[in-house]
């Protein structure tokens, strides 16, 4: 790999390597991940999450199945296991599909599994950095439209480096921003039922020592009517043909929120997030399932420092945890893609992206 | 007092004693406030909190007051205390207010405070009684509109028997459902950051064997959209002349789902939430602003069964916390009152509670 990515990196073994995500704030760990069953777990359990990252890492969990199987008929099985690992964020499937199809005339499918998803991760690494630029215009020209010199950015979950290689989709405009001299401060939506949001995104900008504020999902809402935001970006786990988004659960209440107080919402992605055979993502995109228990029970630190697990709910409470909704395109001022600013619809969307879509 | 309230009450020694809301759903512990202090105290920290709960421990409060004092004009000064202990829900200010008015010309104090105190309970829970009526025709309206035999119904927050005296509010028609036979399921928003939904309304729900389903605030959005939210209920802390709906943070997020779902939205309300003072809610209503701590903190039962607190989010990030938000009067399908189903509208309003408004 050329040089080593922030959220997961080929070791000196030549073995994935991955920041242990379900450990973050409180502590940061790495995990090797040796074999397809040990990807697939990584990628049901959240050790690893975010959509591009799920893409990263099932590209390399290809190269790791390699490892295993015989020739590329084996390779096929495992690769569905992979596939199948989570529903909604559709980076995964694509890299998955774009290995397989990379690897079908191979004579040597370890060697050439390292090489294609080590290219593809340089490929995700220049969209994001793409994505940083583009966003960051838009930064600047809000700051320049209302003659402001701080700008007040709402996200939802983490689409930061962790999310998404290399700096992240709705992060990377705010990094990039941050090296342009911006003024930049961040409400961090907590993002329940997994708190991506109060434990990654909020670790994430304290590492880059970027001005952030964590607030509850509910809050978002009253910030926007009293004027405390100014624009809201997002990253997405699939976006359809006619640019309606699935994102993380709660995304849709502040698109909503953001059109009611004329504040600009911004989705960013790289292409691998369109599924093009989507022409309705209200309609047709799956939406997960979790366990309850995610709801049920929350992580922390307790007064030793010691990470607890506790119950929040009466025990025998039942709980629903869908994991992504859908905000539709009408809600979206625009997506913020390696190609530059699109309009959410499919016309524009097909102008740019046009080859791809059936 | 006329029976034992469910919330709080006269303990046989005539000093008032309350559920101790924190330690819901895992212990069911009261406490005595024998003083002002305490009164005021138990407001601020949340011991007792829902608008109604909150006026009613005032109400008490100022015959609690009444033992400390010598004559009206030593009780004024432990009135405003208690008056300003917290700054939203205006049944606090209302039943302060009112119970001052009423001991003006007081030759005996204490037994006068008693006594005007039971009084306005009763008139509270009476009011209660009515909105469960009128909020069940509702519910009754609905049904047979969508010629469905079960209601999905989703609420914010706690506006249940612990908020307000006898029944609630929101919670109120509910209940009266259930006695009418009708099948109801209740969404129940965990509302963060205080988890008044997980922790005080499914416990209450709990206790009355109704159906119900703890959801993050992220999800009721998704439900909309897919049709699993016949309607939205909430209570409210305050509500000006033009019908601007002051409640639990995040309601306005919901509210807006409604609207964009045609999901009729509903706030159920006594007489003394009404603030016929401010004519404009969005601009005038003071919003709380509370510690950052409930935000940052957690609490639950560790696998021990004890209840302990957990960071969970970076230590050094910090976060903001806002009470409320206000959900304009255009969201509003109507408010369920004492006094009938009234469009949330200052010309509705004044017409159904009209003597009051200035």
């Amino acid at each position: 790999m050329q040089g080593r990515y922030k959220a997961l990196w080929l070791n000196e073994n030549d073995f994935l390597e991955v920041i242990d995500q379900t450990k973050l704030p409180f502590e940061y760990e790495t995990k090797v991940l040796k074999t397809t069953q040990e990807i697939v777990e990584a990628i049901k359990n959240m050790t690893v999450r975010g959509a591009g990252v799920i893409g990263s890492v099932a590209a390399f969990g290809i190269y790791t199945a390699c490892m295993e199987v015989k020739n590329y008929s084996e390779l096929k099985e495992k690769a569905s296991l992979i596939r199948e690992s989570r529903p909604t964020a559709v980076n995964l499937m694509w890299a998955v599909d774009k290995m397989m199809e990379l690897l079908k005339n191979s004579d040597n499918l370890i060697l050439d599994a390292k090489k294609y998803a080590i290219k593809l991760n340089d490929e995700e690494a220049l969209e994001s950095q793409n994505i940083a630029k583009y966003g960051a215009d838009i930064i600047e020209d809000i700051l320049k439209k209302k003659n402001k010199t701080k700008i007040n950015i709402l996200t939802h979950c983490n689409a930061g480096w962790l999310a998404v290689i290399d700096e992240g989709t709705a992060l990377a405009p705010i990094y990039e921003a941050k090296r342009r001299g911006i003024d930049v401060h961040v409400w961090v939506d907590e993002t329940r039922p997994r708190n991506q949001g109060s434990s990654l995104t909020a670790w994430e900008l304290t590492q880059s020592k970027i001005d952030h504020t964590i607030i509850a999902d509910n809050t978002g809402g009253h910030l926007m009517q009293i004027g405390e935001v100014d624009m809201v970006i997002t990253g997405a786990d699939r976006v359809s043909a006619n640019g309606d988004v699935a994102n993380k659960i709660g995304t849709y209440l502040k698109a909503l929120a953001a059109y009611d107080n004329d504040v600009p919402f911004y989705v960013a992605i790289p292409a691998s997030t369109f599924d093009f055979y989507i022409k309705d993502g209200m309609k047709d995109i799956p939406i997960e399932l979790r366990s309850e228990d995610e709801v049920k029970y929350m992580s922390g630190l307790d007064e030793n420092g010691e990470i607890k697990k506790i119950l929040i709910t009466p025990k025998n409470s039942p709980a629903i945890n869908y994991g992504f909704d859908v905000t539709p395109a009408r809600l979206i001022t625009a997506l913020v893609t390696n190609k530059g600013i699109c309009e959410a619809n499919f016309e524009k969307i097909k102008r740019k992206f046009g080859k791809k879509i059936k």
